[in-house]
């Protein structure tokens, strides 16, 4: 469970922090709800690098679980780490209980059938149909893949000052999308090395992509269009939300 | 999700509605904790019969979700299973937001790294292991992967009521035991139409059990004695206890 935490960008345990700044919830009130979405983050890597799923020998610059380990403690430790989310969000530090219900309800939501297992299930589904999926299907399948989680963690600070959730939504709606475009750039125009993960995965299964669909370019501009709609969905906060900005144009930047 | 859910003793959501009775709260009041566990325990079912874990391909007398379907699916469904039995524990019908925090802690706690997937984890450690487990570490591997989610079960009550767990936690303590004890006799002695299952597969194995470590008839005088020791922890409540009484009793006169 350690070994799968290590490294990685963090940025939904980022994300966390930040939106809970803007509710002017500190950052020791809020890194339980930080380190869940890390854990649940981690549990979905390590089940999804299995052999039966994507089989990847490698995540965040090392060893797969499943290779360093075996399948057996994959299975197990990708559990236990889910497991580990919904307790952090019980930690007290984290506020009044019914805040924390809503945290555990809405992490619930965004990681379970009706979210990332929907996306990573319509994935695997994706892969024996007989078309390759159209932009509209791949859009629903990356909302649920990784827009969901990103969704939760953009509004986790809302959630634990219960407040508005609503312009934290429409900002990880956009910047989940354009997060998930600029992953499938990098898998076409990356680097490994700065990746830490195989690359050229996608294309080369003849996986239908936001570049296979778009072509490099559209694709390029769509999640610059996308990085916009994110940072206009910050204007509620004002100035407060720079970071947020920040986070939002480096989904498209970034080399990992 | 659904077929995974399907059959089974339904014993773990049986005595979250019998411990909750014990305090006062209806059926109606304590179905989704019920639900709770009930999910919890078929996720880890699932999980626990795929290839690299027990690789069964037969549970409630029908195929495993691995052999019906594929693995991914098995992985994918265990895991929203889990999330759902989280999801259950936030139902506003349980009651105050506190009591409702402190059933998903206590789950986590009973199926996390230090409870049930501890349990399965010592386990498949026990294939490789150079000597059979000793008595005392089998016992501790059960308490872990079967002992700990009865403990939740029992205890839920206690926990929607805000009452006293102790006396709940004594009795599922011993039989949880029973219970085991009486799966390896079962796994010897029993039918396997009847149980759903392959059965000796433990003694098959060459695998420490109960019954390998103190025969046949010590093992049966132990379970017994174990539903004595649970029959009497129940004391503080009474003839409202009967039921769970009679549960510890079923325990050990069950065939599946």
């Amino acid at each position: 469970m350690r070994y799968a935490l290590r490294g990685g960008k963090r940025l939904r345990g980022f994300l966390v922090l930040e939106s809970a700044a803007l509710h002017g919830i500190s950052r020791a009130a809020a890194l339980p709800a930080a380190a869940a979405v890390e854990a649940l983050h981690a549990y979905s890597l390590v089940h999804d690098d299995l052999p039966c799923m994507d089989d990847d020998d490698l995540r965040r610059g090392q060893p797969t679980v499943h290779v360093r380990w075996d399948e057996a403690t994959a299975v197990l430790a990708g559990d236990a780490l889910q497991t580990l989310a919904f307790e952090l969000c019980c930690d007290p530090v984290l506020g009044p209980a019914e805040r924390r219900v809503a945290l555990v309800a809405a992490l619930a939501k965004a990681s379970g059938a009706e979210g990332m297992v929907l996306g990573q299930a319509l994935d695997i589904a994706a892969e024996s149909a007989a078309a390759p999926l159209t932009l509209e299907e791949i859009t629903a399948l990356q909302a649920g893949k990784t827009g969901a989680l990103i969704g939760f963690a953009a509004e986790a600070g809302a959630i634990l000052a219960g407040a508005d959730r609503l312009p934290l939504r429409a900002y990880a709606e956009a910047f989940g999308l354009a997060f998930q475009i600029a992953d499938d750039i990098l898998d076409v125009e990356g680097d490994p090395e700065a990746a830490g993960k195989r690359l050229g995965k996608d294309a080369g299964a003849g996986k239908a992509t936001f570049v296979s669909l778009l072509g490099l370019e559209r694709a390029k501009a769509r999640a610059k269009d996308l990085v916009t709609m994110a940072e206009l969905a910050l204007a509620p906060y004002g100035a407060a939300a720079e970071t947020l900005r920040d986070a939002a144009r480096f989904a498209i930047a970034r080399q990992s």
